[in-house]
């Protein structure tokens, strides 16, 4: 195994540089700073004084077919290395922690096992190494894990450098850096952008030290200080979802998945009532079929995913993997179709549907198969087709709203940024508050007579309103689609440094139930007592109708629970002990507001669900002030890219012309002084022309002007970054 | 258009052969020969005595890469054309009805359109052309499509040869068979399997001919006759089910698809109380990890389809599409089992899979895309495991039996046919008995530490039991899985030749209301209060829970409404018309039995539902009686093929070894009569070894012997044809 051969090759070279651990332990697996440092201070061989050595890894933006070189950081636990100051000096693009599987591929070692003594001869020439430059000059002593997060050895900061330096050779050098040199120069990441003071550099540092030490289990990296990483971990530490093998690709597991299928519930339950049926369509469709509507594959075919064989055999013609299912539905709707009686057609299909993106992947937001549904509908006349559009646009809105407990406005696209072959699109525009960016949270299309044409698919019944019986329609057909990136928009508005905080409606556990108190002090029966209090006030809450659960786990402190729980986003935790039930009580914590309070046990079924429902409406409305906080009335051009460098959202009386949007989204990009390498794009493009103008000033036809262009302005529009 | 072109082609070649049609009609479009005549002699300038021209296009099995040579056959409508015998007569393997794509491709038309002008210069030399040897003879005056199910020419027998004779080249003739002379050479197709008295060829002739009279909307084909076609029909005219345009895929329209969904919801409910949690892996594999185990790649490795182009890219891996997610989901098993505390880890997917056939494709039984669930589950003992793996039996054993009204017999599979690299295999063993074969309905597998053992996926944890504290355990695993075949077998078991026959419990509609005897003599008033009384009864019953539907589409015949309903299953019918309103009654007509009885209307929704539970559970006893009456208990191997020609299941006291499994499989494929082409295998394979061992004679061990080779029997095993 690699992993072993390294550790003897670690001792040649230890033996070699008379390097001298002053110890050498063997102790249960770590898997964070605090769980390691705790770990290390219980065993008495350990040193009484240390410091932790951490160690990244980041993986740089590369070329498509190029091998990745990971970026691997050693550095004091106390050093603040800010990734994107980092990536600017070394000129390295969207530094990202480094997935799994590339540890793995690099070092055979999993994250929290990775230390300085991982880089041998064998990896340290595959990567680029940077060295914290107050290592070597540091009085402490360092700890080290041994190849394993179950060992550690300690040594001297000269020891570490004098063991990175033997591994030097012509060409590959290790780059020392001076972290606190390096944030003074870049300046301190954008500050709460509410607020214009920026804290001096020595508050910044307290504050960004903070979240190491104040929680247990830390999600490790502050939400307003590097989103990116904060996401990830979030995501990873909520069990929520895992890496895959397949780039773009990424495994939901139950914690998230289960947030899809009340999503998928409560919308099922809307759509029947509005007579849809739920189908399934194959998953492929052939290149000709495909290829049918010029405009919409455009839109596609740089994305669509073909199968070329099958077992040995080439077949005939590729065959694509759906990346939506117009061209694929649409024949057969030409078939079935044969009189205005069949009309209207409503059909919805639950799948997954695959767009080969070579932009970076982002769980939820942006990944290379994606579970959505989609509906496709068709009438017989336009007001019905309108109608419907704006109907299950309300149902997007509702989802995000009620469910997810996330705002959004409702709108329509620009031409611009409408449907591929469509006639119009309307969209629930959602915003993410700590990037600045507006994202686009679910649309519903519709395509005219654009795909039912007698040129495409030809979907014609005889019109029954035409008084000589000979006049024929082409039916209208709209679609629609809303994907799991609720999930992502969920987690990014709602989310903070000590993890996910999901609201109630869409939590597939509502309540956590902890036994506290119970010490060695306690009698068995004593002990029996509250364990059987939990169980008991779960069977009510269940009872209730309330998704509880009694975490009986044993070999756990409560803390441990309480932290687990709140990593994983439960909005409410309910403590139990001996005092709790002599006064016939439990004490309640909010997840989103981290607010304690005692609540009887009379009746609890109805104050828990009041206490849950306050909690969804709490989250909507501090998450929806946020929202209108951001959003910005600009009539200046000179206004617009501050505004969006303040994290906002710009409305201004626009023009809607095409030629104007291009500008502005150029415009918006040279003028900016954002700084963020990963920045999916940093041009601002039209987001939504809201429904509800009477929110700003109204326009005055002739007279309001486009402060773009200065022609004639139509409505009030949505500009802002966006993913 | 190719249409217009040939109708002008036809008209020429009339002129040329100076056929003058004695009639040429339009009429609106017809779908079925019964709807066809009905319209005819609706209209005045028909002629007054006609017969229909019936034209079958078939598609006979080919080479994977040859183009397809459809055989089509144009007879009189009465002629009974055994698709069985003529492909027999012409060495044609596996014919089929063409699908609806193939009749696009070469003639662009419809079935119900088709017709024998649809030959012309174009299209004769491609297909192989039979006809009836009686037309010529026959002084009838048939009717003939033109080029359109609505339009109909009249022409003689003559005229009708003459044109297809003037299509005829050197190297392509009109093959003439005589259907009467060809049905009695090739002997009447098996009878009812358990009575051995053949009937008269003329007695079998009329209960041939009768369906096509006996009812409105036919399915067209006897289920006992032509069973293939049968069911493709009945899938079709139920709308269940649609052919697309990538060969082995099919569209799952509403009606099949909310079968699977009220599976779906019944299925989750019972598993979530296992403790077992939904997620969802990705759709794609990489090939490293796809070929990790052996034995089991090899099984599905010939059917793999590969992704190895993404817009204009070649990847630089080919990427597999999952046939199952074994090897894909078992990486991340390894990772996050690290501790017994991990255990059980229970998760379950509802996803397609792909797997690349080259066998003929049936729909819902055989498709390259499929619909299942996968559960994939880990245990600390085999105990454990061996538990689990027979409660989902059970589920499945239930869903089949309690859901779908089919009787199934659980055991466990032979070691030739257990899942490829599975420890062993437990089985829910269905059977089909108008083609005597036995289906696998649904499996769980024990998979032992074969995938957890280190040279696979190390799946592994301190064993919390062993009493050094040093000992490890490598996971014992689970799989199982459950498709849309379920469907598939359901609708071979309960449809009839009227169609569809749904149980209640799976029926998205389980009651169709139907207004009746509203005629030209009633009032406005009287039509409204039978309307009202139709939709206060939905709402009455659906209150009651039940998924009742009133049928008021206007412009369509009661009796077309019947029809409807029955061919698409659904289980009951309510007719109501002024004269039950005055009983306060309505009729029920119950799908299964056709059994007519009136209901009062006080407390519909409870004697609605006890009806319903009668129809489930008589649907069940029925088929459960045919099946137990097909196993047959067998002794000596002469008995063993003529069990299987008449047929039935063999249980046999089976050695259970290997090589006597594929002794039987030849010796039984050899012996065999069987004469049926599209046959999926002659030879008889084990079933299952039922677990209920009971219900046959004990077996004395070491006395009792294998019938096939004569060593020692171990236990009674079920052998029969299969698919």
């Amino acid at each position: 195994m690699s992993t072993s051969a390294s550790l003897d090759s670690v001792s040649q070279s230890f033996s070699l540089l008379s390097i001298k651990p002053s110890a050498s332990l063997s102790h249960g697996p770590t898997d964070s700073p605090d769980n390691w440092r705790e770990t290390l201070k219980a065993i008495p061989a350990a040193p009484s004084s240390f410091e932790l050595i951490k160690t990244l890894v980041f993986k740089p933006k590369t070329a498509k077919n190029a091998t990745p070189v990971p970026l691997v950081v050693i550095a004091r636990e106390a050093t603040e290395t800010s990734s994107g100051a980092l990536g600017k000096k070394l000129n390295l693009k969207e530094l990202r922690l480094a997935p799994e599987d590339l540890l793995k591929e690099f070092f055979n070692l999993d994250k929290n096992s990775i230390s300085p003594l991982s880089l041998d001869e064998n990896t340290f020439p595959r990567v680029v190494t940077v060295v914290d430059s107050s290592i070597a000059s540091s009085s402490s002593l360092f700890a080290l894990h041994a190849q394993s997060s179950s060992s550690t050895i300690f040594l001297s900061g000269k020891e570490i450098v004098s063991y990175l330096q033997h591994l030097v050779k012509e060409d590959v050098k290790v780059i020392e850096v001076d972290f606190e040199a390096l944030k003074a120069e870049s300046g301190a990441p954008a500050a709460a952008p509410t607020t214009h003071a920026k804290p001096s550099q020595e508050k910044k540092k307290k504050e960004d030290a903070k979240i190491e030490g104040a929680i247990e289990i830390a999600i490790g990296v502050k939400k307003e200080v590097d989103f990116s990483a904060w996401y990830t971990n979030v995501l990873l530490k909520a069990d929520m979802l895992d890496y895959y093998s397949v780039s773009g690709c990424y495994i939901l597991k139950p914690w998230s998945y289960s947030i899809w299928e009340l999503i998928q519930e409560w919308f099922n339950s809307k759509i029947k009532e509005m007579g849809v049926q739920n189908a399934y369509f194959p998953m492929f469709v052939s290149q000709k079929v495909l290829e049918r509507e010029k405009d919409h594959i455009e839109g596609f075919s740089p994305e669509v995913a073909w199968v070329t064989r099958a077992g040995q055999s080439d077949l005939e013609e590729p065959i694509a993997i759906r990346p939506t299912s117009e061209t694929a539905m649409y024949p057969y709707y030409a078939k079935w179709i044969k009189s205005h009686r069949d009309l209207p057609l409503k059909l919805n299909q639950w799948n997954s549907v695959v767009r080969w993106e070579f932009k970076s992947p982002q769980p939820f937001l942006r990944t290379r198969e994606f579970l959505w549904q989609e509906g496709h509908t068709a009438h017989l006349t336009k007001p019905e087709a309108d109608k419907e559009v704006l109907e299950i646009l309300d149902l997007y809105r509702r989802v995000y709203e009620e469910l997810l407990a996330v705002p959004v406005i409702p709108g329509v696209k620009s031409e611009k940024e409408k449907f591929a072959g469509g006639l119009y699109t309307t969209t629930v525009e959602g915003f993410i508050p700590t990037s600045g960016r507006g994202i686009q949270a679910g649309t519903s299309h519709c395509l005219g007579q654009n795909f039912s044409r007698p040129e495409m698919f030809n979907i014609v019944v005889e019109d029954p309103n035409d008084p000589t019986g000979t006049g024929k329609t082409y039916v209208w057909q709209n679609s629609w689609g809303l994907s799991t990136r609720t999930i992502g928009v969920m987690v990014m508005v709602h989310g903070d440094n000590q993890g996910l905080v999901l609201p109630p409606r869409v939590a597939s556990i509502q309540v956590a139930i902890v036994p506290c108190g119970i010490t060695a002090k306690l009698t068995d029966e004593e002990k029996k007592k509250v364990n059987d209090a939990c169980l008991e006030l779960e069977v009510t809450l269940k009872k209730a109708s309330i998704r509880a659960k009694a975490d009986m786990r044993e070999g756990y402190t409560p803390g441990y629970k309480f932290n687990d729980w709140e990593q994983k986003g439960v909005p409410l935790r309910l403590e139990l002990g001996p005092i709790d039930l002599g006064k016939k009580q439990t004490i309640s914590v909010r997840r989103d507001t981290g607010v304690k309070a005692p609540i009887a046990l009379t009746d609890i079924g109805t104050s828990v669900q009041k206490l849950l429902d306050t909690v969804q409406s709490d989250m909507f409305s501090k998450a929806k002030a946020i929202y209108d906080s951001r959003l910005k009335e600009v009539t200046k051009w000179e206004d617009v890219v501050p505004t969006l460098d303040s994290k906002c959202v710009v409305v201004m009386p626009w023009c809607e012309q095409d030629k104007c949007e291009d500008d502005i989204k150029e415009r918006s990009a040279r003028g900016s002084e954002q700084t963020d390498e990963r920045a999916p794009s940093a041009g601002a493009k039209s987001l939504a022309i809201p429904f509800d103008q009477a929110r700003w000033t109204p326009i005055e036809p002739g007279k309001t002007k486009c402060p773009a262009c200065g022609t004639d302005a139509k409505r009030w529009t949505m500009f802002g970054r966006s993913y």
